[in-house]
């Protein structure tokens, strides 16, 4: 999708390559494509190839430069990322909400460009950087162990994004022709299985008192649980007349 | 929130030691803290212990055992991860779509155990290891590179969790325990349905050609898409034996 290819994730300071090389593959995974690094200590390197996992084109393509305002220069809309409370009060998102905004920002205009900063591995962002932003984007983690990896916040916005963008397009992201590959059944057709079965029942005298009317409202919401395909009931029919054959033999 | 502490995270024959501590590590970031590991190649490691940053607790607190089954003896749902299409037809989720469902599924009993499958690096999950799933959760990725690192997509599936749980508690304050839903059948209890279920088109000699397996496949998915509780177990299980019972009639 190229709405997505106009976002940029920006990483500032980056200290590990190997969270450079692990972004770039969360990044590509989801369809963005731009990465800019703000003062990588290493860079480029080995580790940072090896962690991309195929995704080096995203390495090799990526921006470095010395200062975030560089690295903003054609941001229309920027947003920080954080996994804890600032005292100062940005405007604050969850992914979801973040996502949804900057893809509508992104539909508004072909020349929108979205930067979405990511700060320090231990650090994060500066209150300074974070001035930088309209907004904040902020993970809910675990207040006890907020520890969320550089390249796994990477991945949860580069997914959220993509998941708003299918939003967007109406798709849900799930293989179209799978979905389609199982003709569900129609109410005529369950009702046809839901008598056959009751017939059996009726056969082999099983549960022949005033649980009758009970254990077929059951039965009724077991299969309707499953939600049968036409496929589905036909074998399910198939047992039914080979229990039905068995036992008219039984009775000749 | 007690009720993320109640799903399990299964990793299936990872085969490396790193991605089981990024992985501990995402779990616990996002408040879940159950890991299960069906033969990992290496474990307990040095790496994995590293890769973890603090999340140890959740290596040394892992389960790790020999086959699946085993690891999914007490769940009363299972759900598996994939990025691709399947030839079988099981119901597929989204992320977001699957976090609901079991958040609910948590909501309706304390008895509850749900466990979310990831497989191999390179190949994922077997298609005789999607047959114990309920449904299959398809991130959604870029199709021409959807290379998801397996620590990333723990930690989308466990962002996903927190994140409905979160809406839950917000939207109504209350866990919706009114709801007394039927107690859900544990793996063990469904698998014992499914085993007699075949022991009787065996001995109806139903299906005695080339097509069997996929047969008993089509019937697995069927019934766990159903999603049975114990009772609903009971009462298929009655009319098998019903069904035997006539059956043993005939042959004397």
């Amino acid at each position: 999708m190229e709405l997505l290819e106009q976002i940029s994730v920006v990483l500032v300071e980056p200290s590990h390559p190997g969270n450079i090389g692990a972004a770039a593959r969360a990044i590509k995974t989801m369809g963005l494509g731009r990465l800019s690094l703000v003062n990588p200590r290493h860079f480029p390197s080995q580790e940072a190839n090896q962690r991309s996992a195929g995704a080096e084109d995203v390495l090799q393509a990526s921006r470095v430069v010395n200062d975030l305002p560089t690295a903003l220069a054609k941001a229309t809309l920027t947003f920080g990322t954080s996994v804890r409370e600032r005292e100062v009060n940005w405007p604050m998102y969850t992914p979801k909400q973040a996502a949804s905004e900057i893809i509508k920002h992104l539909l508004a205009s072909q020349e929108n460009h979205f930067c979405v900063l990511f700060g320090r591995e231990h650090s994060g962002l500066t209150n300074e950087e974070l001035d930088q932003c309209s907004a904040q984007i902020c993970i809910p983690a675990n207040p006890e162990y907020s520890s969320l990896n550089l390249a796994s916040a990477v991945q949860i916005i580069s997914y959220e994004l993509r998941a708003a963008a299918l939003t967007e397009m109406q798709q849900d992201g799930l293989p179209k022709t799978q979905k389609a590959r199982q003709e569900a059944a129609n109410q005529t057709q369950r009702q046809g299985h839901l008598d056959h079965l009751e017939q059996v029942l009726d056969e082999l005298k099983f549960a022949r008192n005033d649980n009758s009317p009970l254990l077929m409202r059951k039965l009724t919401r077991l299969y309707n649980k499953a939600d049968l395909s036409v496929e589905e009931i036909q074998i399910l029919r198939g047992i039914l007349t080979a229990i039905q054959s068995k036992l008219v033999r039984s009775k000749a």
